[in-house]
């Protein structure tokens, strides 16, 4: 049984939930993809929605990559990410987390860029990371940007997905 | 359908799968506290481990803590763990992780400790984590020293749990 969402998360109300869909991938350093991507968003009543993805190539349907991680709301407004990476990268991540005041009701936008970035030893050298994640009705537009491998911030990801 | 487990993760094979029991909590700064704890560790056919954690109090059943991450093995023997926490910590540890060659052949050990911890700026200053899962056919113990809010680092916590 899922407990109420916490009131401190009423505002993100509308990004909670699990949503599918399609998105590309580019960086200079890569050949450009085509991905499936699940994203999940839940809470167990505590003011935390638990963040889970993965995806897979669009062509055959291998396992791409996943993430794992916490969105957090300390104050109306803002936001704090945490998330954990097959890859051996963490990542934190603060920003804003609102309803869109200048769109309808359903409306959220998740905004949020490196504070840190840890690495395991064997992992690839991640420098800087910034996500987007923006809800409108039953659909979530999902963006990164990323500085990586001696590359400066350009764009990554970009994913439109439907509640699933 | 899980698919077939990646070669790399052989040795961590009786790792797989989910895990329930108690554990108890202490720290100088908290009063002492019992929980009951749920681990997983999955694989979708990629040389990684996804894991998550779960802990709800002995005494009410209320949420207490939740852990997300991935374990990653990129020598035989070695081991990388990256964790995120709803607390706003990120966790990269390294160490070890192998069967138990002084033990029967259904045991593994994983210990890894700190390399870095990422903190958001509203989390509580977390400095130095080192954990420990200790499998013995259908038991794992779990246990967590840690440093963190001033204190050297301590015995934390200490859980028992059998394949669910």
């Amino acid at each position: 049984m899922v407990p109420p969402l916490h009131p401190d998360l009423t505002p993100l109300e509308a990004l909670v939930g699990t949503w599918s869909g399609e998105g590309e991938g580019e960086y200079p350093t890569i050949e450009t993809f085509r991905y499936v991507e699940t994203i999940t968003f839940e809470h167990v009543g505590t003011p935390v929605l638990a963040y889970r993805q993965r995806t897979t190539a669009a062509d055959d349907g291998r396992p791409l990559h996943a993430e794992a991680g916490y969105l957090r709301v300390p104050a109306p407004g803002t936001a704090e990410l945490v998330i954990a990476h097959p890859t051996g990268v963490t990542e934190v991540l603060e920003g804003f987390a609102a309803p869109n005041s200048a769109g309808p009701t359903d409306t959220v936008i998740v905004d949020v860029r490196s504070r840190h970035v840890g690495l395991t030893t064997t992992a690839k050298h991640v420098e800087r990371v910034e996500r987007t994640w923006e809800v409108t009705g039953d659909v979530v537009r999902c963006t990164v940007r990323m500085s990586a491998v001696g590359q400066p911030l350009l764009h990554h990801l970009a994913a439109t997905l439907r509640r699933a």
